[in-house]
């Protein structure tokens, strides 16, 4: 059972590559993709909103035209294994999660998803034959239509030259930068 | 000038396979994005931090180890063309910007940048063999260092199944999911 267009074999090389490691997540995170596209009318013109920030985001990003910076991929930290693909136009489109009800025949799975194992605990190499045999079963899909807060094109809005630091920014944040303003996760120092 | 290890065409190309089109943002990060590792010592192993959701997000993701899904590229959206590189241990790094003050030779980046033309009145091709000849110049790097609260590893903590729609959700989150609490960006359906 393929993930997108790739074998399990050639996704996991994809993940290690694009994410550092073939973690299970994102592995998991290339069925759910998979089920979820299937589940849409073709050649709908999709977005995607993840409801995690491990893994899952990734997952679409290597699957689908959806990335972070071009948009259409959207984050809410909830921090569930959940994503739902929906139409750009319409914000109607399906919701898939990990089911812990459907993961009984899969206990390596079940047992890394509700961390009942340390890492050390846990059986790599099992894990990894679980997920690829697991197929779509440990997989619900529901409908949903998104928020209207999703759709249509948003525009940063002019630009200006922040008086303080000389950076562009968007005008609408006021007469001087956020960074200027005192949102700065960093300080600047000499080199 | 390459664009990390690409050629610009070769860098080009990635950028409209995984972004959907060679946009003049991504094609000014991957500019971004090798001049900041290229001031960090050989072999820090870093994050990124950038200051836009648009375009940039995607130059860090196709040319570094750092993705959204692996933890290691944060996003602060406060609509600036500036990304740091950070050592993941200290938090010590280079911080880049497009600098307006040096756009002087580069009159059809600097229209983009401001936005001083509409998209129709933009020369798209003249855009783009600006950005491949301008190669840093664009650039001032400072030197940065991030908050603590970027540093070290964040568990989301141990996983409850919520009582309210059976699925899993980190227990510190309250007595039920987020989703269920009433975070709703979106409305489910039957299918």
């Amino acid at each position: 059972m393929n993930i997108g267009h790739y074998t399990f074999a050639e996704f996991r090389r994809l993940a290690e590559k694009f994410h550092g490691f073939a973690a299970p997540g994102i592995l998991l995170g290339g069925r759910m993709v998979t089920a979820a596209m299937a589940a849409l009318p073709e050649g709908t013109l999709f977005e995607a909103l993840v409801e995690t920030r491990s893994c899952l985001p990734d997952a679409v990003q290597l699957l689908t035209p959806c990335s972070v910076g071009n948009g259409r991929l959207h984050l809410v930290n909830h921090g569930k294994m959940a994503l739902s693909l929906f139409d750009k136009y319409s914000g109607r489109g399906v919701r898939c999660f990990v089911d812990p009800s459907r993961l009984g025949p899969w206990p390596e799975i079940r047992a890394w998803f509700m961390k009942e194992k340390s890492k050390e605990q846990q059986d790599g190499a099992l894990l990894e034959q679980e997920i690829e045999k697991a197929g779509n079963s440990f997989i619900t899909l529901v409908g949903m239509i998104v928020d209207n807060s999703f759709l249509g094109k948003k525009s940063s809005g002019p630009v200006a030259l922040c008086p303080c630091c000389g950076e562009s920014y968007p005008r609408g944040h006021g007469d001087k930068c956020l960074l200027c303003q005192g949102e700065t996760p960093f300080v600047m120092l000499p080199r």
